[in-house]
């Protein structure tokens, strides 16, 4: 093999002779470097420290501080859990075992007895085994092996073999060697296992091979790495916190939804509670709509597929698109993938005049994306959802109030919802400029409008940044983004400019000199989806729901059935007809066991109990959520506290306070 | 060929000669007979009464006081029509040209000038030309021909001779021959133009060729015929009444909903006047619902094929599902035909015992149902709807007094909507007890179950028929069956027991004896599904719909829109604060003009006009629909007014009578 040649993060070219390993050229450079240095890359070869660089091209050191150096690690101890596994399951298969956001995982499967695969239980026997293997800091290493050599090694493990015959023909094979255990592999390990030390197996759960339901069913274990103790406390602490939050979790335990496999993947079904919530949510936003002058519609969720055809949808966004159904006719039919078309056909039902602008259409739009099954989770991410969706079709002088109209109406139901300006940040979203042909070619249109967005902006004193290359394909838009509760960042809002669509339809109103012309559509959502909505609120309120949404507002309790079993019937139909959403638990169990049961599951802001004095005094003993105080009232108080404070979306109701104070 | 012998009506054999015509026979037993006597059937083949009797069989005459006459005279009109219409447009095509329910139509296509498709300012011509033949009194007879002879004499008619071509091989072709013009037909004709008296034409509309929309569009010409003048005037007044009545005539003028070749046949765009109607009626069920024990959800509309095989649906009701969709990886997905197996999902989402019975789950469900594009029918006969459906799980025990809840909520609802006895008739519908093995099979439950809904019916004092063979394949149910304003009867509300399904998904409870338990499913539909709903109200309300389902409730209407639109707006927003839909009109147009549209094509219950006096007074000046009584009243008065009307329903509102009295 000739010499090589490798380039130095400085620029500089060096020549390295055939035997040269990444750790002798950081140990030239300095030993600090050395000591930090995880890992080497050439180009985007991974190269062990201790292993002989095999290619030229540009050379890396990956230290320590990177974030590169954390998915190493995190790699690292995915293997090093593997061969404890293997220690433990001799018979253990192995499928892949990656690094992720927070930790890394890897997914096994004990074929040999079913009753055998790994259990949570398990975690502190493969814990002490893995901290045995830490101890003996034994090297790692990646060698390249000739395909039938891969296939040899990996003959008893099918999942491996599955994983070399996908490989493309003339892609170089490796192996990663640590003592007794070889892995397939591309690279990216620390130098030896006694790199790795502070780390903790966090869960089990079943994931399917491949991520494919027709697939064996693996066990996927869950785990964290960190380079330092206290880094790995606080990532411990923030898995629990995403645990509590998780929407899936509290979902289940307030029964608000559910999916099934045997209705389908990603076709979540909203249960009583949940379905409680969304409704208030979807008439709150109608009535706040129509204040605001949208006309609401109802559309058809399937449509001719030719509708999606020009609108363009089936060129650019078909992979996301279920497939479609062909009747015997030949007829084609489409599940919609977004409502624009159907409300552009409501605009173009009759001729508009500017008289008509702005026209205004709102809509709980259920729409369909064909999610791959691997990415549902939840509500957060399905494939039949229902947008809180809106039009607002102008002529391009308004698209500047409209604008600000919008956000305006956005701003007051965040208010509402009690999100502060903490809880978001405007993005407004341009074209990209070094790549202006993946966008509607109009420049002029871009720079008036992407002006317009920005003046608008100022104007209302709002600050935002701004992101190149975010906008759409058809114009510039602002992006209203959250950090949800599980420190993601998510788009909430949006408003879009759109000067391609009336193109492709001809929309046309006449103008002031009776004359045609092209207006502009603005597409805007004020909540996204319902089910992403209900999701981010369940995780922000941690299912804590303000009494205005709460599923069950509150829980009447008689201390015996047979005794005040009437009385609690009688507040639970007053509070009832007043529209309340109210759960009268006469279960025969301890009333302990009824008020936790309030408490922790349904997590209601009021719980009454009623007995012998209230039954005497017309009254209610009301406990609070989030706090041990309970309080004796008068009916008919209740009553009013409650309704003021659904009236008030549960914000500083006068009559709630007033009523604690008292 | 041999003597023919015929069976008389009486049973009697009567062999005759090959020469014998039905008039000779008639004539033979009564002039009277003859007289009345329009056409002769031998079997199921119609024979003139001056045509040759050419089959044995069973012989009917069809005398003038037979339904079956009637569709005799209309078909014969269709061809006295034709042969008008030939003499007009030489040139003319002809599709087919039936006998329908009220009278008949011909879909006619003169292919030689597009220009001179027949319109309706040629009626009086048409009708002139028809009475000229009549006058004629031309001899009408039916005869066989050879499947080349058909060919040849209708060699120019591209239609004819696609009928022929579809006819099979072995069937007997017969010709109509009318003086100069020579007819496809199968007989069932009278005697001769002279026959026919008293006819109109009524409209012309386009038709697809066989109903297919890829087909040429045909003009169809409808018209009516019958025996005497007086029937004629009697059918011209009701087929106005019908047209002024029709949901889609008043649609159009409301602007309430359309329906578009592209977004597709029977899936109809609620427009914003239509949807505020359906939103409210959907609010005002939920929370119906709601006060009665119903917990409302949300299921998904597309769900798992399997899910339906499971349930039978694809067995039994595939012809009436949309076509399945495939995706890549073979899962095969389905619009859901019904929402029962997603309910039967939530109950069986956690084990129920006996005190979660009744359990009752509510849904506007949307469903998809695979309508023939030819029986598409504005908002009656769609392709997409959503059901006010609902289900409830109950013990074998819980059936009477369940079904009488159901009821009692289904007649409270109609009292809101203000139908009274006279709209609507019980009809229990049983099996067919010569034909049992139609239905699930259990003889114990057929005969308990339907005793159980007679002993309901009889003990909440209801009158009710009785119709074997209505029930569905699971079980016997109660139909509530109304005239609709059009005359026709159709089912509003049901309740049906299911004994089946609960197998098929293996529905259980937990007893008081700590056993597993099957229970029976009730399916219960309040008002049917909103489409077909709306469209009877539309109807029934001939658009004027009461103050609180109004698609708009009060038009304001500034006399002057400089002097008076600020004061005009504040009112408007006013009301719209409160809850109300009120429409602004302050288009530069004359006063008389804005109110006319606001009475003639909105329909509006209130018109507010406001000009100096009522600047002045803070007045507006009131008019009520269907009167041109006009009052002047405090903007409060008017305010509590409307309120009070829509809070009573629209129906005896003791405010609305007050201020009308003042």
């Amino acid at each position: 093999m000739a010499d090589l040649k490798i380039t130095m993060p400085d620029g500089k070219e060096k020549e390295i002779s055939e035997a040269t390993t990444p750790l002798q050229i950081a140990s030239a450079i300095s030993p600090s470097l050395a000591k930090k240095s995880v890992v080497a890359k050439v180009d985007d070869h991974y190269i062990g420290m201790n292993e002989v660089i095999r290619f030229s091209g540009k050379f890396k050191l990956v230290t320590k501080d990177e974030d590169e150096a954390l998915d190493v690690l995190r790699h690292s101890t995915a293997h090093l859990l593997a061969q404890a596994l293997r220690h433990l399951h001799p018979q253990i298969h192995l499928g892949v075992g990656p690094s992720i956001a927070n930790g890394f995982y890897y997914d096994t499967d004990d074929l040999a007895e079913a009753d055998k695969q790994v259990a949570a239980d398990e975690f502190p026997a493969i814990i002490a085994e893995m901290k045995q293997l830490v101890k003996q800091n034994i090297p790692i290493n990646n060698r390249p092996v000739s395909r039938q050599e891969a296939l040899k090694i990996f003959a008893a493990d099918p999942y491996k073999t599955a994983l070399i015959n996908d490989l493309p023909e003339n892609e170089e094979i490796t192996i990663a060697e640590q003592g007794d255990y070889t892995d397939l592999d591309r690279g990216g390990l620390v130098p030896s296992t006694g790199w790795i030390k502070h780390f903790a197996l966090t869960s089990v759960a079943g994931a399917y091979w491949r991520g494919k339901s027709d697939n064996q069913m693996m066990q996927r274990i869950y785990g964290l790495s960190e380079w330092d103790a206290s880094r790995l406390e606080e990532q411990k602490k923030a898995l629990e916190e995403r645990k509590e939050r998780d929407h899936r979790t509290i979902g289940k335990q307030m029964e608000l939804f559910f999916t099934s496999q045997e209705i389908g993947a990603g076709l979540p079904v909203w249960l009583p509670n949940g379905a409680a919530i969304r409704r208030t949510i979807e008439d709150y936003l109608v009535e706040k709509e129509r204040q605001n002058g949208y006309m609401n519609v109802y559309t058809p969720v399937v449509s001719n597929l030719d509708l999606y055809k020009r609108s363009g949808h089936w060129d650019h966004y078909r992979d996301d698109m279920f497939p479609a159904m062909t009747a015997d006719d030949g007829e084609q039919l489409e599940l919609r993938p977004m409502n624009c078309p159907s409300h552009i056909a409501i605009f173009e039902h009759e001729p508009r005049s500017y008289r008509d602008l702005p026209y205004r259409i709102a809509e709980f739009g259920q729409m369909h994306r064909w999610e791959k099954s691997g990415a549902l989770t939840g509500l957060s991410r399905v494939r039949e959802m229902t947008l809180n969706d809106g039009h607002t079709v102008v002529s391009p002088e308004q698209v500047e109030p409209e604008f600000k109209d919008i956000l305006r109406l956005i701003r007051e139901v965040y208010a509402d919802f009690g999100f502060t300006d903490n809880d978001y940040r405007f993005r407004l979203s341009y074209r990209d400029p070094n790549n202006t042909q993946k966008y509607f070619d109009d420049d002029a249109m871009w720079k008036h409008a992407q002006d317009a967005l920005k003046r608008a902006m100022d104007d209302m004193g709002l600050d935002y940044f701004e992101a190149e290359g975010e906008a759409a394909f058809y114009g510039p838009k602002l992006d209203i983004q959250f950090k949800t509760a599980l420190g993601n960042e998510e788009t909430m809002s949006t408003i879009q400019l759109d000067f391609l669509l009336p193109e492709r339809f001809d929309m046309k109103y006449t103008g002031e000199d009776n004359q045609d012309h092209r207006p502009v559509l603005i597409h805007r959502g004020v909540v996204g989806t319902m089910e992403r909505f209900v999701a981010f609120l369940i995780e922000k309120y941690k299912g804590q729901f303000p009494t205005w949404l709460a599923p069950v507002q509150a829980v009447v309790i008689p201390v015996n059935n047979g005794a005040h079993g009437d009385y609690a019937k009688s507040i639970y139909s007053k509070l009832m007809k007043d529209g309340r959403r109210i759960k009268l638990d006469n279960r025969d169990e301890k009333l302990g066991y009824l008020i936790r049961d309030a408490q922790v599951n349904l997590k209601t802001p009021y719980i009454l109990v009623v007995g012998d004095q209230e039954v005497k005094d017309h009254t209610v003993t009301v406990r609070f959520r989030g706090s041990d105080y309970t309080k004796e009232m008068s009916v008919d108080a209740f009553v009013e506290m409650i309704n003021d404070d659904v009236a008030n979306y549960s914000k500083g109701s006068d009559k709630v306070k007033e009523m604690l104070n008292k």
